[in-house]
């Protein structure tokens, strides 16, 4: 099931309250106040839990934290698949398949189209599910899709440098952005290569296991 | 790729300030409070965006929501999986498999495993993943395993009222309490007999498409 892949994390990680929308390696800041009323909460586990969550004693409510999902796709015309230059960091100039945070109210399937058309201005048609990839150091699931184009047609969205339809042999290997990505695609071809597409589970992990 | 399953909604769901731990069906309340200062957000589409978030001006913070992943396991025991019966709402007395929300610094394996044990008292080793729903509605996706038990030990935990090792035949179809729970399980059952265990994707919409 786990694939055991790692990478090492960065040196210092910047802190955010919420996250960067673009980022793909923020972590949190602990709520301070009660987004309902705006008093102080505690940190403790309430009494049908055993975890600790922020609570507000105020207006009696618990706020949870959860992990996110990062859904993207590749896209496929012919042999070749689009590829986005980052305009963004973290990573900028590398490259990765358009992916981004799911959204409210859509589909897993939805958001990875909709990055595709944010990201690369492409249209896809979302084949199956490709590979799931656990990054629990950052509470962040990554679900990445196979998508048939359905124009040649794409250019750079507002987060990118510069896309690309590429060969497997055209592929900047030792230019892409996260170990996910390199990971799903080096999977991919050889799946291809066998005819069959399953689908890859994996984690990265901050430091190495074993 | 979607398998078109669908169910209604009820016809008032309860609105929470974040959602209750163990509610399949809670929605959200917007947020009032900055969670980092404390001060009065405001709702608007920040200027790299294209969605309306909650902004906070004194302290430069836009705070995100979005959709959260219930985790769960089909945990087997020779012809044998097991269900709990539900102690709590929604749902209350209806059979389900262990379930529940991801919570952060775990994998989506290790959740499924951990949901097994609090709920079932029952120690799982995750073979591999079975099926992923979206529920666009609540802000959703469900993602269940397919595990094996290590021992036939199980009970009920602090959240299930009986829990039950049961064969396809003993399994109470018309008592289970979830779209998504029934669905699964007929897949499982056909791809037992076929011999072969796919990935099955499906999205439950609140009312009737088509």
């Amino acid at each position: 099931m786990c694939v055991g892949l790692v990478v090492r994390a960065p040196a210092s990680t910047p802190v955010f309250a919420g996250y960067r929308r673009n980022s793909r390696s923020a972590t949190f800041r602990a709520m301070n106040f009660c987004s309902n009323c705006g008093s102080t909460v505690a940190h403790e586990i309430p009494s049908d839990d055993n975890r600790v969550r922020a609570v507000c004693h105020a207006c009696n409510t618990i706020h949870y934290d959860n992990p996110r999902m990062i859904v993207g796709c590749i896209a496929e015309w012919d042999d070749r698949i689009l590829l986005c230059r980052r305009a963004i960091e973290p990573r900028h100039g590398l490259w990765t398949v358009p992916a981004g945070f799911m959204e409210n109210g859509e589909t897993t399937a939805e958001g990875a189209a909709r990055e595709t058309l944010e990201e690369a201005n492409a249209q896809v048609e979302i084949l199956a599910l490709y590979a799931l990839y656990n990054i629990p150091h950052i509470n962040q699931v990554y679900l990445l899709f196979r998508g048939r184009m359905l124009s040649p047609e794409f250019g750079a969205g507002s987060e990118t440098l510069e896309t690309r339809l590429v060969t497997e042999t055209d592929l900047p290997w030792d230019q892409l952005a996260f170990a996910t990505v390199r990971n799903t695609l080096r999977h991919y071809y050889a799946d291809r290569r066998a005819g069959e597409f399953k689908v890859h589970m994996g984690t990265i992990d901050p430091v190495q296991r074993g």
